[in-house]
């Protein structure tokens, strides 16, 4: 940094191509202050956004905040959520160089990321007819922790999950620098919502084994055989991404290095197939009829409302 | 841009040094959506960031915007806001590269602008003991329109000039090609307050000449004498920096390709002078003798309230 805080603007030093995301949790509508403490808040805020960075197999370095809070909120609480914001930046190495406190109704922390992509950066658009799907970590495990926060309950790995996601930064830098990757994207709206806009943007389909959807133990304990938070539930912030089969083992030793479970979930078919989850006896998930535009739900209640990405601005003009 | 809205995280080339700097409208607090139209306030949440861009030199290349908006607001007003300010950008050549839409309580716009400093930046600290003062444009005339606004007024000078800030990007940009300024920085908060940041991080004291202060008609005809909202007033975006006495003439000639007031406003002196406001008669305003840093007012109602930069933020750890 060559010039930061206290100045008009910020001056970094950064290699292009340079990564640039930006996301924002409001109270209300993203979370309720009650369900963590600031400083898994905190941490939240910048989990979120450096999985965007991840998914681009990129790696972060710079980040903006804008805090804002009720004239009324502890002061203490907002140096929880900095602390927390401050020390998951500082685990990867990020500096922050700007931002805002501003008075607000209701509390939101926005964080704007940027990173760079020296090796080469993965966008959606790469996936091809015959690759594998793989997915790191579990699914459904932070929509699980949200319905059990709404319940009333404030412990346990799904709450904690939900509270905290998992950083896939240096996996999705690993990805970046191989090139074994052909498209790849972060889980956020939900698995398969974010493989429609994986598939959308790659003009192919995919066929989803169900039972090679990777579950945690809490997950299969608390909802059995149900599927449905693992393929829609949000929020789990794991890296979905295609590979050439030829590319199998290569991926997995790539993987094994970040003690993260991987899992190969199906296959990239043509676009004219859709996209279909089968079971394992064969038959087609009645899920998957509506074709991949068509999973998405309407989520009104806290937690389980993401951030409309700015894609149809174009439209507005 | 190499990879744009619709992926995780842009993709951008911009050669280094770059610039970044975020700012933020936050309704109820910085303005009232009845005050002026969703096109002007598209409008002003481009131009107050690229203001900061403009205050380092540079120039702003590349937007992300964060709106926060109530279920219930117009979507005619959204598209409102949203051309506002695609079309400020667009006039300075700037492109949107991401941003979110989230509901939220109260409507609020944040951008966050990247710029480039290809001939160097200039910093806040540069200012030499000896410098001349300048500043462009008038001073005042916005926190004159916010009053004008609260009174229920809602047209004349005065009002555009609070609806809409100036663009002084390109006076900005040929200051820092041409290396004749020592520091500089944006009035925002104030000409007395930020005079005062401008002399802290230059560790210079500064004599402003009263007579000098540049003040639009409409200012005169309706304040008559009274200095204190061109001094203390907020929201000009107008430039303020110093440069040698022997550039004197270099800087009104490259000034006035850009149709714009230049005024001389004072002069930077040692820092333990602190900063003093001169009559012409040569008697010393009473409103300097705080010092630099007790110009500021406690201000709360909407309008009046800047986001606080965060400049303390080490402080929070």
């Amino acid at each position: 940094m060559l010039c930061g805080l206290g100045d008009d603007a910020a001056v970094v030093k950064l290699d292009s191509p340079i990564l640039v995301t930006t996301d924002v949790l409001v109270e209300g509508v993203h979370f309720h202050r009650w369900w963590g403490t600031p400083r898994q808040l905190g941490q939240k805020a910048f989990a979120v956004n450096a999985s965007d960075i991840a998914a681009m197999g990129g790696c972060p370095v710079y980040a903006l905040i804008d805090l804002r809070a009720p004239s009324m909120f502890p002061v203490r609480d907002l140096e929880g959520m900095y602390r927390g914001f401050r020390g998951a930046a500082a685990r990867h190495g990020v500096i922050l160089i700007g931002g805002n406190t501003s008075r607000a109704p209701e509390l939101s922390l926005a964080v704007t990321l940027l990173g760079r992509a020296s090796n080469g950066f993965i966008t959606r658009g790469g996936c091809r007819v015959g690759d594998d799907l793989y997915v790191t970590g579990t699914l459904g495990l932070a929509a699980l922790g949200m319905l059990e926060l709404r319940a009333g309950r404030k412990a346990g790995a799904a709450v904690r999950r939900f509270l905290v996601p998992p950083s896939r930064v240096g996996i999705g830098q690993a990805l970046g620098r191989t090139g074994l990757v052909g498209g790849m994207l972060d889980v956020s709206d939900g698995f398969l919502k974010d493989l429609g806009h994986l598939c959308t943007a790659s003009r192919v389909g995919a066929v989803v084994e169900a039972g090679s959807l990777p579950l945690a133990a809490v997950y299969r304990r608390t909802r059995g055989r149900d599927l449905s938070l693992a393929l829609t539930g949000g929020e789990d912030y794991e890296l979905l991404f295609s590979a050439r089969p030829a590319f199998s083992r290569r991926v997995a030793r790539l993987i094994s290095r970040f003690r993260c479970p991987l899992s190969r979930v199906g296959r990239i078919v043509a676009e004219h197939h859709g996209i279909r989850v089968v079971a394992p006896d064969g038959h087609v998930l009645p899920i998957a009829v509506g074709g991949h535009d068509h999973f998405s739900v309407r989520r009104h209640r806290a937690g389980t409302r993401r951030p409309r990405r700015i894609h149809n601005i174009r439209a507005l003009r």
